[in-house]
């Protein structure tokens, strides 16, 4: 068994990995950046070291400082949360050399759902269903219009090294086809140094449902159902819930068993997140990608399943079997989760750090909060602006509505603008509590002007 | 449906009944003593009101000011909590005459559980199991020893009108009963104006165990399984946990069943618990005491029920059947709640009321905190001392006692002593960790000595 892990990473993650050592007896080794000096995960880890300046380029991100702590301090596991150096193959590689676990898949496994035409070849071989287009780099406009036409408009056309809402383009006829395909190979070219872009169908109103999967070193994974993280503003999700209220036990199990030929094809071990594109009329779904570590949103999943997700990370890791199977796996009652940003949801959601002057977080039954903030925290400006997750559990979706609706109602927290104002608004709005909504939520309907 | 709540009572059963209504989308109304105007109720509640000074006699006790305010807010019902009215039958009563809902059993029943000799003798007929002893009160010395001599020594006297631990007394054989059969009664005479006695046999190591139980008004009842609250200090119960690691599943039934038949023997309705003493060498139990209300250790019963205690109790109060059958009952896993008192261990556990300079409960996956505490919040010296519940589950017993641990040990709470270091060596005790321990354990071991 693990002894001692390094967290490399701050926040509320931290603080829940070190919660989950605590309980299994492991001690746990605090990393932090000279901004986060008065960070809550240094406070409950047994040990804590600076690695660097605010910039998370020469802190979170400072590989070696990081493995010189872990070697230092006679570390044998690092968990590397979500963000930074989660989904860094070479990251993992560095432990491996130092002979030291790292809390995750393989740097193989990782590297191949990191980049995006992989990760869908690799889906499309293991037979995981795929949105419609080319295969591989588009070699000329007749080869674009033949597929387009085949696959149906609109299309989307992507840059292969694109990412972050760059290089990506749609086009509703062959016309904007053929200008637009220049144009982002002019545009792919400039930004990234590669022209090469490919086609899929681009499907219009969807649903965001991902499976949470864990796997062992020893070829067993198994599935722990869906969350729904639909409710989106710019691919930020928002709110998360599980199970999902647009799927049936039949097409749970499809995505699952979809899910878990993803996880095989890539030998993954460890806790991992497949998101696929749901189209909730025509029931059928897409491979959108693969997060290659623990998710934000894994409390949901937690509280439905009674399977403690950063445990099971640990114990994988360790190199022990998975306890569970398939069929050991029961969805219980429905949980929502809340993601609280210090940002000011009238101004455009911008972030808005600054000093708590006045904390309580909401409490009682069916309630559950995670988060690194405490009284009097100044919350830096360098990272992300999540302040707190507020996770909530009823017997139906119903209650579990009601019931964040009244943990955010109580949730004392002064001295910054938070997003709870708007997560009000939208668990009062007929369209959320129908669950039937789509990607688009938050554009189509202004919840912001609600009141 | 009701409608609108009048919540008689303060702190954290305050706040734990506000958030039920909230959930159900109820109206609440908070009263206050003068004492208490800067408490978290008041700030949750729809309305507060003040109805007397910090004196409980004056305020949380004023059955016609507490009455006045439900009538001209106009609330179709109260919820006494626990302590103050709460078991209080002419408050109930009143509340009837003025057409508003008790939130509790009858006038009746809780009279016939109020009183222990009528409580004892309702129970005998009802066939549940009572301590060995006398029939009602004991007319001379003759029959006390041959009662004595039947039962086996060491016997107990108890004054019929005692309690609060006075006008009780131990005889380990007839001779010490003959003189202590007068000493009572004596005693009892100046203390309570009445010298009746009763004897029953002694029982020296036995482990507090109870049942929840849970009736409708059309005569249905179930219980929801059983809490263990061995761990006391002087009567007060200081960790609760359920379910008892002294119960097997057929003993669990069989004081189930009876805990049924008890409730139906005084037609209960609502949530009420039944005490027992239970010898686990012998397999034995028998009646303690029945509350007739919401106790503060419900939490560790709701979490491995997913039954919402306080909820139903409404429902029930509001005319609804219950929903659940007793063959829907299932327990799963385990529960454990440590009451943090402001008090300071070291000091004998004298109360320590102050300001609470700094206060972060702790969180995340499997902890629960009831509490009405917050940061800067002045505890008033007036009532009682408790400022936080925390319920932890796991899986097993060993993983909630790990996650207490945990908890615990993070809980920020500044400026006034805590019984947090009492627990935190509760919980690493090896007698507490092996289950097997009785009601005598903290004197047995000298728990705040370890270190």
């Amino acid at each position: 068994m693990i002894k001692k892990i390094l967290i490399a990473n701050r926040g509320e993650i931290a603080v829940r990995i070190i919660r989950a050592a605590k309980e299994m007896n492991i001690e746990t080794v605090a990393i932090y950046s000279e901004a986060d000096a008065e960070s809550l995960h240094i406070q409950l880890a047994d040990e804590a070291y600076c690695v660097g300046p605010a910039s998370s380029k020469e802190s979170y991100l400072n590989m070696s400082n990081i493995i010189s702590v872990a070697v230092l301090t006679n570390c044998d596991a690092i968990h590397p949360g979500y963000g930074f150096l989660a989904e860094n193959a070479d990251f993992a590689e560095l432990c491996q050399d130092c002979n030291i676990i790292f809390i995750g898949p393989s740097a193989n496994a990782i590297s191949q759902m990191g980049t995006k035409d992989v990760a869908r070849e690799t889906m499309k071989k293991a037979g995981v269903p795929v949105v419609p287009g080319s295969t591989g780099i588009i070699k000329d406009v007749e080869e674009a219009k033949k597929l387009a036409k085949k696959i149906g408009y609109p299309v989307i056309i992507k840059a292969t090294a694109g990412g972050g809402g760059k290089g990506i383009r749609v086009a509703e006829d062959e016309e904007k086809l053929v200008s637009g395909l220049q144009i982002t190979q002019q545009e792919a070219e400039t930004a990234f140094g590669d022209p090469g872009v490919y086609i899929e169908k681009f499907i219009q109103d969807f649903r965001h449902v991902e499976i949470q999967i864990m796997a062992d070193n020893y070829g067993n994974a198994i599935h722990l159902g869906e969350r729904d993280c639909t409710i989106q503003r710019r691919l930020q999700k928002l709110i998360e819930e599980a199970p999902s209220p647009a799927l049936d036990e039949k097409m749970r199990q499809k995505m699952g068993k979809a899910a878990v030929k993803a996880a095989k094809a890539v030998k993954y071990s460890g806790a991992g997140t497949i998101e696929f594109i749901y189209e909730p009329h025509e029931k059928s779904f897409y491979f959108m990608e693969m997060n290659t570590r623990v998710q934000v949103e894994h409390p949901v999943t937690e509280w439905i399943t009674g399977v403690d997700i950063v445990k099971q990370q640990i114990l994988v890791a360790s190199g022990e079997r998975l306890a569970m199977k398939q069929e050991d796996v029961t969805l219980t009652g429905w949980a929502i989760e809340c993601r609280i940003n210090a940002e000011n949801p009238e101004k455009n959601f911008m972030p808005a750090p600054g000093e708590i002057k006045f904390y309580l977080p909401p409490g009682g039954n069916g309630v559950r909060v995670d988060s690194a903030a405490y009284p009097n925290y100044k919350i830096p400006p360098y990272y992300d602006s999540m302040v707190a997750k507020v996770i909530c559990y009823g017997e139906t979706r119903e209650e579990a509505i009601a019931k964040m609706k009244r943990a955010l109602g109580e949730f004392g927290i002064d001295g910054i603008p938070t997003t709870i104002p708007f997560h009000l608004r939208v668990l009062d709005h007929e369209v959320f509590l129908s669950g039937d909504f789509n990607t688009k939520f938050l554009e189509k309907y202004d919840v912001m002007n609600l009141s």
